[in-house]
């Protein structure tokens, strides 16, 4: 656990042609840091040729870091290979699906090439020993944003094979799991397994991918195993678990935002090589921050070990798209405090002169003096430091669990909705809807949940999902909680085979319905809400029909459904539609659950928690242009930031992009 | 010949967890089915190793079948290659264009590959030797939906040069006659001749596509030759044609429909294979379904032997695209046979529950349970075995023709009139038209085109022809014909170079018009119409101008042109333009050839032939969402499905999606 | 300096099944040509087999030529390479970024292979001996429009790196350079400098590009020499200098027009090969014509030597886009003329019957016969004949200059403003404004810009820049100059590597103002102009603030400013808004800068120079579809086309896509 908020940047002096250590840790410190990230990207620096290794540069930060009191976290940096090292192997370069790998970007090397594996092993060791006895190291960050990155070499699919055999046993049982009778797909004997770049069955490459999810797990194991030998018990090890990323299409390669689950890594999986989970956030900021991004992204996290987190890279004024408006930096640094976080970094200190990240730019702009942004920070940097141990370790206790699945995502790659509704377009449709009406909730893995720590559990396109799962879901909803299902949930076991009887299988008890067919929705409507792009036809067997779809041929059949099974209830919605009716359903849902759902809305957004002396704390935002006045949704509070006092239901008034912290007596 | 018309599925139960082939034998016979469609997609289950042969599915499908009293069409495994096959000899996989194939998907090796094809030949054997005495088994398909896949490997080059050699002779003859001096691409040896690749010269890829064409053709002779050698005479040969297939980009690989000329076979050249014309057809429907792509494959294939044909595939309820408002399962199947078909068999009995294709959805769905769209075809399925003698083997006598080719579509490839207008986007145009005039054509490859059946012939972009063939159409309005032809007709030769001197080459006359220029359209329009992405610059010389363009410049150029030729006219058509103004052209040309137009249009559709009886039978859709009403069209008729009469002119209802098939007494 | 305006065409009878070369030299001569361009694409022709030459086409040319009277520019066939070329040494094909190139288009080779440079010196030196000392042959083009074609052959990489050795000397200061720290990109040996496909540094890459661009310039020399061995001292040497293509999506591989700056070419550096500069302009017509990119393309390519030039190419009417309408045909030539071209070729003679610039349509169409397009060119060419000494070697001296960039260009392509707005985008948009204003300019390299040339300096977007040059740029402006710079000019040095201080650098008291941050403009307006795509946010230090942004939060910035500095001025514009507010802050700088501007405005354009005995003479376009009125804007002039004289601003009326010639008397 950390022992204070951390406030700082990611910093590479390596990147500088001048010596500026000191005054950019000056600068730090008068904005009121105290953390700074180094060393994560830089393997050629650190080892110029082979086996000859230049800490210079390592050297004077931990110096400069006593000198300056500012801690240090350490990142290990092996996603980037050297030159050297490719010159010597190619092989140590990952064989992609429709390319050779050329040298250049980072992420382009096979994470189980032994070659590759031995000479990282190399370096983390040289760098761990230089800097893991330093009293201003607080911790280790290994690799960053680790994958696969969507590697088919020889040695993966030869590991892959093992895995099937071992899964499978007989090439029979393996041919009927997947259909692979289908075109011709079927295998005789292990040794006739074909490259998996080729396959056209979704099942297999789905379990091709999730093994690979599985190495790279066991790939950051390995490496926290290697820290583990050298850290003091003090440190921690943490990693920078990122999302998928939604590219809007603007920039080369870098414009895009975190937008929902990570597809090539299952970080309740990959979390249990940290001892802290950690996280990189980007988001849409301008006329476009909302907060949502930065709300899923810390729910997200933080539901990996159900416990504080780090934002180890927040965005400062990255591109044209990011500089932020005056208060959106200091309202975004509270929006990750607000949902669990024990400190946040900057991505990254001054902006890059050059290279490719030129423009992803840092708290500096390139002329690296202070300016609009800098101060910002500094301003909040200033309030944090008073605030510190108020805002350290919030706490959460949610009764909604927002269930999401890797395998999912996989099968709707295979099996679209519709070109333009992807599996996160379904989460972040549900996730949004919750949030915009200030239910906060934990996103869980469908693999680790307990369905008994929650009242209300949320499945947004559960496709995939195991027998046993389906039955813990049953038995949760007999006992009296509420399941709240959208359309496609329940379809397929864990291989992507359909189930061969009425869907939902299993369930169709649980929520009184089935179906058997589903449209394109054209000119469908529920309620008067414009169905797009899916919709199941729903038959009722016991449910309520809470509507029917409004068409002349699909109005005989429900778009959504309520029914009460055991102790609780399980909706369905069948039709994707605007996010004002699925509110509406959400809501019942969780009166029934026996939630409240607090009178504001977003932009109006309220997250709490409990402090780290017991009482409640309630961030409330606003995410808007316009000053707006909210009722004090909590008890009489006082707000951590101005020192007034509300009473409940007492007016505040919130500036454009503000906050206030209320913290209940 | 059939001997009454086949009402079936597709059907794989090798792709099934658990066996049903008695229940789903019930069902179908329950439905009023009679055939079922095997064996034509799983190699690697009838020879999961190499030389070991597994017959169980089939010996228990023959079994059934006889017990079920269903017949059985048998189909060739030979598109899907097994996995050992390529794992013994990788050569067997097609070399692409720009890529090296990947095991996985069907339809990917070389059929011109010697290792192929002496493997695929023992399997053929092997089936037949155990399927062709069976009683129920009434015929054979051979491979499916047979193309060469993209090939460019080594074999199919050298095969490509001896073709050369032998029509060429000379290289000089060859390089004069696809102009090869351009970029230096004339060769001085045969040995010199590059990768196809490569090449620039539109004619020479067009050459080298129709080689691959007849290569395929070849194939598919071959097969049958093995398949004759085992066959009874009761039994048929036949192929599944289909059709370019337009994406309308929505899902994988999946999305999309029969839209025109199927550009890598020609259907004339490779139906010499087969004994029964057979196809695969697919349209849109919901809110899309016009029957055009049902009449224009139909009337593609039936044209293929002039004869009944049997569609193969037709869809149930793929996709949410697919799935039928009620009534359009039971229109579409009487929409194939009033084309001329004499079966339909549904792709595919049950619904897939993995690998690729899941979600193009059989008659039963995942449940494997009856549903709405099982139960109306099953309601036709009764009607059917009522009409069945009625129905079958509907003759058409159509005076019609449209013309098609393929090199014409592969010039139009390479020298498009624009990106958004392709050759069967003209080809759909001008059928289309006559299609919901209700003016029936036969849809003929000009290669085989006898211009003596016909008085009225329609040439959409028909852009390359021989000389010899110019003859023969000057020579067919000379003697009364109506010739009908668009912009960009006539304008080359066999090997796409352009004639040299005015165009309409040869046709000029016919025409009384010839053209120089032509241009983008902008502000075009004729008569009120608004012409888009394309307009010749019509130049009469002694032809009736039906239209000049409205334009400050081009206004001085016709249009449309009309002229006497002999005891014939000839139309032409400058410019691509609303299809209202096409009809009332092609209404005017109908009349010249003394061909009566009926008063319905589309929705209202109508669709005539001879019953086996030698009486008229005429089958009239209402494509709508609307009950409608029509004179009826035909003399005093009785409608074969509800057995009321229509005196001429007299009023029928006919309902949403619904059909009347009026036999004249 | 040539003697006369050239007037002709480009012509390839080797393309011809039929001899036509007299009768297509009546035709010429017919239409008042005077010069035909031979031989630059047929190297298989000329050398069908190794070192067998074939010089028939091209001695019948070189006789008629003369029985004609018709002079002849003989290209170098260098660029497309003949088939036993490749079959002999298949590494003669250059080795590109994503593939192997495949015989079959031009310019596919590797220009700095030694086979293909030993075979292409033995043909160009056949060539000119059986050429070089023949009456009629004027001059001689070195290949055809010249690129390295993205070429990423080891042989090029190896002499990048000792290009590198020779620039950097140490691999630190080159590690040092380009930031190559970041992502482990640094080496510790020249030896270990990885293949530059994969390079993720914008800054390397550039400079690879860059010593790309010296190189193809160095093959021109290369070329050029050879030629210098065989001509005469009266014969010249050029070579068709090309633009960036723009694309705008319509027909395969052949649409497109000349835009703005050639990415792969650095003219200034290339042009020294040759002892005439020449061009290849295409460009948009009928509705759309301006006659900008014709400015442009001559602005530029007179500026190359700062004298007259030769168009090679222009078009004739190619394409359904280039049929020109009645008027037009003629107005491009004298737009030619305008800028100060001494002659102009039509690309091509007639339309080629196949290959695959099928539709890139010459004078005459397919039918080889008269049209309406080859009757303009003749009327075209009779006036011509008639004005030919007034109309010849018109000079320019602009006292503004449009400063250019490849480095520039570059790095806006890995550091891109927005996806919709690229380098030349500005170009042209800074450019257009002066054009539509009717303001001349010469368009400048940086590298060759002599700043004491000019009045008024223009640079869109000079991202890179020496410090050299930003000191020559601040000395202009303290002597007086008028420097008028867009967003994101000197950012970064000639390495990409972005200046460590205020932007912008060193010039921030020149324009008396700083920026550190920029903004998407969303809802962002100039003074009622909509900013689209880029807004830097400039703070004033002591310049005038010409407008602030119209924005809640963006408004305390200012969008344009003004600054005194020494003698002269300073001027910025920060966001990318309409051209209407662009030209108004261009009109106060030409007037800062002494520069009248003239009354009329585009459609109404006027292209002035001195004629070749000394009086002004200014051509008046009308580019747009009605008639219209000017007035005459010269001093008292004479119309050498009408013979009309016209008082000063007498009312002068010009036809739709109609031009006066007005000489001052």
């Amino acid at each position: 656990m950390l022992k204070k908020l951390l406030f700082g940047v990611a910093y590479y002096p390596e990147y500088l042609k001048e010596d500026r250590i000191d005054k950019d840790f000056e600068m730090m410190k008068a904005a009121g840091m105290n953390t700074v990230r180094i060393a994560e990207s830089t393997w050629s620096t650190l080892e110029p040729e082979e086996g000859v290794f230049n800490y210079s540069y390592i050297d004077a930060l931990l110096k400069a870091a006593e000198g300056h009191d500012l801690d240090l976290i350490v990142g290990t940096p092996s996603y980037s290979v050297p030159p050297w090292l490719v010159k010597k192997d190619p092989a140590v370069l990952l064989d992609g699906k429709n390319h050779t790998e050329s040298y250049g970007r980072r992420q382009n090397m096979d994470i189980m090439n032994l070659t590759y594996r031995r000479h990282v092993e190399r370096a983390i060791r040289r760098l761990m020993e230089r800097t893991a006895s330093h009293k201003k190291v607080i911790g280790f960050q290994i690799d960053n944003e680790c994958k696969d990155y969507g590697n088919f070499s020889a040695n993966v699919q030869a590991d892959f094979v093992e895995h099937l055999k071992e899964k499978f046993k007989t090439v029979e049982a393996f041919n009927e799991a997947f259909g692979l009778a289908y075109w011709s797909n079927s295998i005789g004997h292990w040794d006739d397994m074909p490259d998996m770049r080729g396959t056209i069955n979704g099942g297999l490459a789905t379990e091709f991918a999730s093994f690979k999810r599985s190495q790279t797990a066991g790939y950051l194991k390995w490496q926290a195993a290697l820290v583990d030998e050298y850290r003091r018990e003090d440190q921690f090890i943490t990693h920078n678990f990122d999302f998928e990323w939604r590219k809007f299409g603007a920039d080369i390669a870098q414009d895009g935002y975190s937008y929902g689950v990570q597809p090539d890594l299952n970080h309740a999986e990959a979390s249990e090589a940290v001892t802290l989970a950690g996280t990189d956030i980007y988001h849409p900021t301008q006329d476009e921050l909302t907060g949502a991004e930065i709300a899923y992204g810390g729910d997200s996290i933080r539901s990996l070990k159900m416990n504080n987190y780090l934002v180890l890279e927040c965005q400062a004024q990255a591109f044209k798209y990011w500089t932020p408006y005056p208060g959106q930096l200091r309202q975004q640094a509270y929006s990750h405090l607000a949902s669990g976080a024990d400190g946040i970094m900057y991505w990254n200190w001054h902006s890059i002169h050059n290279s490719f990240e030129t423009y992803w730019k840092g708290l500096l702009s390139h002329d690296m003096e202070s300016n609009p942004t800098y101060e910002e920070a500094a301003l909040f940097g200033a309030e944090w430091q008073k605030l510190n141990k108020e805002l350290l370790h919030l706490k959460k206790d949610n009764r909604v669990a927002l269930v999401t699945d890797n395998n999912s995502l996989d099968a709707l790659k295979w099996f679209p909705l519709d070109r333009d509704l992807s599996y996160n377009d379904v989460v972040r449709w549900m996730y949004d809807s919750l949030y915009e009406m200030n239910i906060e909730c934990d996103i869980v893995d469908i693999n680790v949940l307990d369905t008994s720590a929650y009242d209300m559990i949320v499945t947004p396109v559960l496709y995939s999902i195991t027998e046993e799962k389906l039955n813990d879901l049953k038995a949760f909803v007999e006992k009296g909680g509420v399941l709240f299902s959208s359309f496609k949930s329940f379809i397929s076991d864990e291989n992507l085979t359909v189930f061969m009887d009425k869907a939902p299988h299993i369930l169709s008890d649980v929520f009184g319905m089935f179906h058997q067919q589903y449209a394109e929705p054209r000119k469908l409507y529920i309620d008067g809400h414009k169905v797009e792009q899916f919709a199941e036809l729903l038959q009722g067997a016991g449910a309520e029909v809470l509507a029917s779809y409004t068409h002349q041929y699909w109005g005989r059949y429900a778009a959504a459904t309520k029914n009460s099974f055991g102790e609780g209830k399980a909706y369905y919605i069948g039709g994707f539609t605007e996010k004002d009716y699925l509110k509406s359903l959400l809501k019942q849902a969780a009166a029934d659950a026996g939630i409240t759902v607090p009178e504001l809305e977003a932009p109006l957004v309220l997250r709490s928690g409990t402090g780290a002396d017991g009482k409640k704390i309630s961030y409330l935002f606003n995410y808007s242009m316009e000053a707006r006045t909210a009722a004090n949704p909590c008890g009489e509070a006082v707000d951590l930031l101005t020192g007034y006092s509300y009473n409940p239901g007492e007016k505040i008034e919130i500036s454009d992009w503000g906050v206030c912290i209320l913290k209940e007596k």
